[in-house]
């Protein structure tokens, strides 16, 4: 029997939505931000550490742990959460951003892409139905079809590659053989409207048990990414997530959770952490190995509960960094992730207390009024 | 006042030794294991997962810290133990070993050396008298008197340096003017039985809360080192600690405790975690990276209870190594850590129940029959 994944509506606050989705691996409570594990592995974070950051959902990627260790021998070990021990839900994107960002030479073709690993050059093709093959092996709780993710401002190509991701789509629910993991269809359509309202129309009717969007947070601006969800939103069906990927920075989460996205996902928290920069909840970020920092006594951030902020001054962070020590990158990245997964549960709270606007609107008025 | 510095013998066992030694951040119980922070951080472990693995003395480096961040700067943000944030008993030894092992061009001369920092050029004078004022702006709980550390089979500099390092441990307690740290003397004298009996009844008859044995395992054979041991044991004072500085492999952890010792420190287990190598508690070490393990599901110590053993594969240890995920040091240093500072309190628990030999016997038997 198929496993009855369910998002129940808890509450709606103008767009801002709360809900919980029910997996195989426990219930996640939306909003959330997801961190990511690219290689079965948040990077410098400890399972335990990310249990105690809050953190529901974890993300890893199909694309990097089939060229490494092997999506067959992740199956052999018992599947991603017994292999990185993290048993609460886990993602697995789809590989089909990395296959178009990442490897080699490709060629494209209506039935999938050959590429080359960037790793040793070895090549490799993914179809629909690989990677839904692969996602399997894996096996997370949510699994994502497999996308074309074009360049958002190159109106030919989005064309063209939108009619290939929506196909695919097709093809990987009639690929999916295990009933117990979530496949979540993705809206492309770069920065066009016309093509956006089309695919979000086509991915929807499709009843996958969530919806993505993708292609955002790659270059466009703010505005643009803003009115894609504004598109999006109103046609994307009410009781079903919906999963903004690769986006995560306060603001980012706030005014897209503005806009009723549910989920989130990004490597920046942990890429800034391992270079010296952190997030500040009110806005901006700071460069901890400034001089300025050299003697300073308080944490990174005041209002801050995490390890980090909670134990060490920005004075003894700073000289991990100099140092280069690698414990910083550890320690930076812990504040980074709990930002973003403290900011997604508070404004859940504010949702389900009908407060959200004013609590996003303090949030987002502090952030402006930043000098930094 | 001064703080009365007291180590309490609990039990001896044929030359094994069970104490307790109260400082003011806590009593030690030995025999210890102490990880090493050289520059305030043990490398990749957090305080907390020092604390998670049952460490009690945490080492810092004179020579490290006055370079940087100044030790200076360390005094003016609390001290070592507010800095770092370890509330337990810290040790700094005194930048002998580094300044003779690191620095670039030195020269000695009877009150002291000049050195040139490793990380700029820069030029330094330490004196006994500079490095005990540098360990009080520290504010560790044992600080280490100012020794030179020649090559362990050079005769004549063994000799020469011998004078100047007896010189400069009166001249440290001298100098010392706070009275809440212990200041421990140094041993030296190669591997010349002759200059060890003279410097181990030398610094004995100065009357340090506790006396160390330097300029071991650097380059000298197993016996060599034993042999040491076995010379200054009778000599030095039975009612205080002794401490073998830079010594940390289960082998040599046991058989110097069999040799009277009571304190270990070693950046052994945290290099080795670094490069994929890691500790069995019955002697020898595997390479993670090697291919055998990459479908292993044993733990790497099938006895061991760190963090990493109870929850991780080796087979996923070694992903991490392969995919050059940073997780791997943390994970490894914690087992390689937890494994000598678990070694060091059994070997207590066997000695307290007057069982060491059997204890010492069983596990040196064990290491005997390793075929790897």
């Amino acid at each position: 029997m198929a496993y009855p994944f369910k998002f129940g509506l808890e509450a709606k606050d103008g767009r801002a939505r709360a809900g919980r989705f029910t997996t195989p691996h426990g219930i996640l409570e939306t909003p959330l931000f997801a961190p990511v594990g690219t290689q079965a592995s948040v990077k410098a974070i400890t399972p335990a550490q990310l249990d105690e950051m809050g953190a529901s959902l974890v993300l890893a990627n199909t694309y990097h742990l089939y060229l490494r260790p092997g999506d067959e021998l992740v199956a052999e070990l018992g599947g991603l959460h017994e292999f990185m021990q993290w048993p609460n839900p886990i993602l697995t994107d789809s590989g089909g951003f990395q296959v178009f960002s990442l490897s080699g030479t490709r060629q494209v073709d209506e039935d999938g892409v050959d590429f080359q690993s960037h790793l040793d050059g070895s090549k490799h093709r993914f179809t629909p139905e690989k990677a839904i093959a692969i996602q399997e092996n894996l096996g997370a709780d949510i699994i994502m079809a497999f996308d074309e993710c074009p360049e958002p401002d190159n109106r030919a190509y989005n064309e063209e590659a939108l009619q290939r991701t929506h196909a695919w789509a097709e093809r990987c629910l009639v690929a999916q053989k295990r009933q117990d993991q979530a496949l979540f269809g993705i809206v492309q359509g770069g920065i066009f409207s016309d093509l956006r309202t089309q695919s979000a129309e086509f991915i929807n009717s499709l009843d996958f048990p969530g919806n993505a969007i993708g292609g955002l947070s790659v270059g466009e601006s703010k505005s643009e990414m803003h009115a894609v969800l504004d598109i999006v939103d109103p046609i994307l069906a009410e009781d079903k997530p919906r999963y903004l990927m690769g986006v995560g920075t306060p603001e980012d989460l706030i005014e897209c959770v503005r806009r009723g996205i549910d989920f989130f996902d990004c490597v920046l928290p942990t890429r800034l952490g391992r270079n010296n920069s952190v997030f500040l909840r009110a806005g901006g970020r700071l460069n901890l190995k400034n001089l300025e920092f050299s003697s300073d006594t308080a944490p990174i951030d005041e209002h801050c509960t995490c390890y980090t902020c909670t134990t060490f001054t920005r004075a003894y962070l700073r000289h991990l960094i100099v140092a280069k020590e690698m414990l910083s990158a550890t320690l930076l990245s812990i504040h980074n992730l709990h930002t973003l997964i403290q900011l997604a549960k508070d404004m859940r709270s504010a949702i389900l207390n009908n407060a959200f606007e004013a609590f996003a609107s303090s949030l987002l008025s502090q952030q402006a009024k930043l000098v930094r």
